[in-house]
C-alpha cells in the first residue's frame, strides 16, 4: 500500500516538476472593484440570458450536439466562413489545449512571444515539448522573424497579445504565415476590441488558425465557450483531439444568442473602448506609460512603484493584475471597468501618487 | 502556401492515423425513443433547475471559480472526504481526460478492460500510449489478474462496466489496487445505479481514483459535469493539468442543488431500477440472453439477429446501441427508459420477433 506521498511518484515526470497555471485572482463574495483578469464590466446580451432561461428545461438530461451544429452555423455565417471551419470548445482554453495536443509531441518546439499569454508556457510543458519564445522589445514592439526557428511545429500570437494591448495588423500575420512551416494560431480572446481581425487570412493562409472567446466581449466569461476558426482539414483532425461533449448545451445556446445580437456587442464595446481612452489619458497624466491598447485593458509601467500601487489598490479593494516577466520592467494590467469603477480606481491612484 | 489536404501533415502522426471516438447517435428534434445513449429518462432534480435560472445573472461576466470549492465542499461532505479529495470536470470525460494526461506518457502502457468503455482505448492513443486489454470471459467475467501486467502506468475499470453492465464487488476492487503497482481509476459513471460503490477505497487505498457523473443518476448529460475522489497528492498533481475553468459557473451551481437532492436521486434510481427488471424479464422471454446489469441499461445477447433487430427498431424511431466487439457476439445495449418506452419497446420486439 502507497502512503499518500508516494501517490506522486504515479504522475508522469515532467507533469510532476511543472508548477500548473495560476489564474489572476478569482475573489468570492465581498464588495471590490474587480480589474484583474479582463472581464467585461457590461452584463451579457439580455437575449444570451433569456436563452439560457429557455434552455433550461427537462432536455438537459440529453447529451448536447457533439459539435455543436447550431452554434456552429450561426458563427460561421458571422465570419462568412462555412460550419466545417468552426470547432467549439470549453472556452478559448480548452481550443488552445486541443490545438497543442494535436500539433505538438514531446520534444517538439512551440513557439509563442514574451510577454504574453502564460497559458502556452503551460500547454507546452504538459505536452512535455520544448519552448521557443520571441521577445517583444522595449518598445512593445515583435519582430516576428523570431519565429522562424527551424523545428518549429506550432506558433501562439496573441493578437491582441494581453499584457501589452499591442497587435500585429492582418497584413503583419500574413506575412509570417507565408514564412512559418507550420500552423499559426492567432488568439483573438481580445480581438472583439480591436480594429482589425485576422479571420478573413484562414481562407487564404490555411496554416492560420483563429481562436476566439465569449469571456471578453461577450461578458460570459462563468460559461465557458470559445471556439476557433480554421481549415476544414485541420478541423477534422482536431475533432479526434477533443472531448466528444466539450460543449454544453446551456452555453452553445447563450454563445448562439450572443453571435446573433451584434448590436448589443458593438454598444458595450464603445463604451470599452471610450472608457480604455480615458483611462490611458489619466494614467499617463499620473506618470505611468501606456501602450496603445486594442483590447479591454491597459498596460502601465514605468509610473510609480508597480508592486507597492498593487498592494495599496488591494488593500482598498482594488483588484488589478500585477505583472512580472524577467527581463522587463514590472507593470499593471488593469481592465477597463465601467465609468464608476475607472474613476473610483483613478480617485486613489491620484491620491496615493 | 499549403493546400487545404496538405495540412493534414501538420498534425501529429499517432493523431492522423486515429479514427476518433465516435459517440453515440443524437438525433436533434423530431419523434423518437431514444435509448442508446444511457441517459436518464426522467428530468433533472427541480433543484438543480431552480439553481440553474437563479445563477442566469449578471454575474456570468465574471470567471467561475477555478476549482469550483463550493460545489467540492458538498460532494466531499456527501462521499465522507475532504473536499481537497475531489477534482470537478467538464463531464467525467474531462475528468478521464486529465487522468490519462497526468499518468500515460508516449509509449507507457495503459490497461482497461473489454468489452468495455471505448473512450479509454481514445485517450490512451491521444497520448501515443500503448494498450493492455483485459478480456471478460464468455459468462462475463473479468479476470482481474490480467490487469498484472509488468509496466503498466494506469489502470480503467468501468464498474458497474458498459456494455455487461456487471460490477466487481468494492472487495474485489481493493484486492486488484493492492496487486497493482498504479493508480486504478474506478470509472462509476453508472455507480447511482449500483448495489455497492467504491469511494470509501480512496481513503484506505491511496492509488484508487473514482470517477463519477452527473449524466447518467443526475439527469444532467446536457450540462458536462463530473468529478473525481482521490487521495489529496493526486488531486494536486490533476489540478496542473486540467484547463484552469474547465467548469462554467451554471454546472457547478447545478452540480451542488443535484448533490443536495438525494431524495430525487432515490426516487427515480428506484423507477429505473423497477423498470429495468422488468425490461431484462421481458427481453429474457424474449430469447435474448441478459447479464444483471447494476446499471441503467440491459446488454442483450444471443437472440434474435441483433443488427436485424437494431435496424428494424430504428425504422420504427427506436434507438438502441448495436454493439460490435471482436471476439464476441453482437449485442443490443438498450437504456432503460421509461415504463412508456419501454413497453414500447417491448411490442415492436415481440412484433418482430
Amino acid at each position: 500500500m502507497d502512503s499518500p506521498v508516494e501517490t506522486r511518484r504515479f504522475v508522469l515526470p515532467h507533469v510532476a516538476a511543472m508548477e500548473g497555471y495560476v489564474p489572476g485572482e478569482q475573489p468570492q463574495g465581498g464588495s471590490f472593484i474587480k480589474l484583474n483578469t479582463n472581464e467585461n464590466p457590461y452584463p451579457p446580451s439580455p437575449k444570451a440570458k433569456q436563452a439560457l432561461v429557455d434552455a433550461v428545461d427537462d432536455r438537459l438530461r440529453l447529451y448536447p450536439d457533439p459539435t455543436g451544429r447550431a452554434f456552429r452555423e450561426t458563427a460561421a455565417a458571422l465570419h462568412g466562413v462555412e460550419p466545417d471551419m468552426i470547432l467549439a470548445g470549453n472556452g478559448s482554453d480548452d481550443v488552445l489545449t486541443i490545438l497543442t495536443r494535436a500539433f505538438v509531441g514531446p520534444g517538439d518546439l512551440a513557439a509563442y512571444p514574451t510577454p504574453s499569454y502564460l497559458l502556452y508556457s503551460t500547454l507546452i510543458k504538459l505536452q512535455n515539448g520544448r519552448e521557443h519564445v520571441v521577445p517583444f522589445d522595449d518598445a512593445w514592439r515583435l519582430d516576428v522573424s523570431g519565429f522562424l526557428e527551424p523545428g518549429v511545429k506550432l506558433a501562439y500570437l496573441a493578437n491582441p497579445n494581453s499584457p501589452s494591448g499591442t497587435a500585429l495588423s492582418p497584413a503583419e500575420v500574413a506575412r509570417l504565415a507565408e514564412r512559418l512551416e507550420c500552423p499559426l494560431v492567432v488568439d483573438e480572446a481580445y480581438g472583439d476590441f480591436a480594429r482589425e481581425d485576422c479571420v478573413s487570412l484562414v481562407k487564404t493562409h490555411p496554416n492560420v488558425i483563429v481562436t476566439r472567446s465569449f469571456s471578453k466581449g461577450y461578458s460570459l466569461a462563468g460559461l465557458r465557450l470559445g471556439y476557433l476558426i480554421a481549415d476544414p482539414s485541420i478541423v477534422h483532425e482536431l475533432n479526434k483531439v477533443k472531448d466528444s461533449y466539450n460543449c454544453d448545451a446551456l452555453s452553445l445556446a447563450a454563445g448562439k444568442a450572443a453571435l446573433e445580437d451584434q448590436a448589443y456587442l458593438a454598444e458595450t464595446r464603445a463604451k470599452i473602448l471610450a472608457t480604455r481612452a480615458r483611462l490611458a489619458d489619466a494614467l499617463s497624466e499620473l506618470g505611468w506609460s501606456v501602450t496603445d491598447s486594442q483590447a479591454n485593458f491597459v498596460w502601465a509601467l514605468g509610473g510609480p512603484d508597480a508592486e507597492a500601487t498593487f498592494q495599496e489598490l488591494k488593500r482598498r479593494n482594488i483588484f488589478v493584475r500585477l505583472m512580472r516577466y524577467p527581463g522587463y520592467p514590472t507593470g499593471l494590467r488593469i481592465t477597463v471597468g465601467t465609468d464608476a469603477e475607472v474613476e473610483r480606481l483613478l480617485e486613489v491612484l491620484r491620491e496615493i501618487a
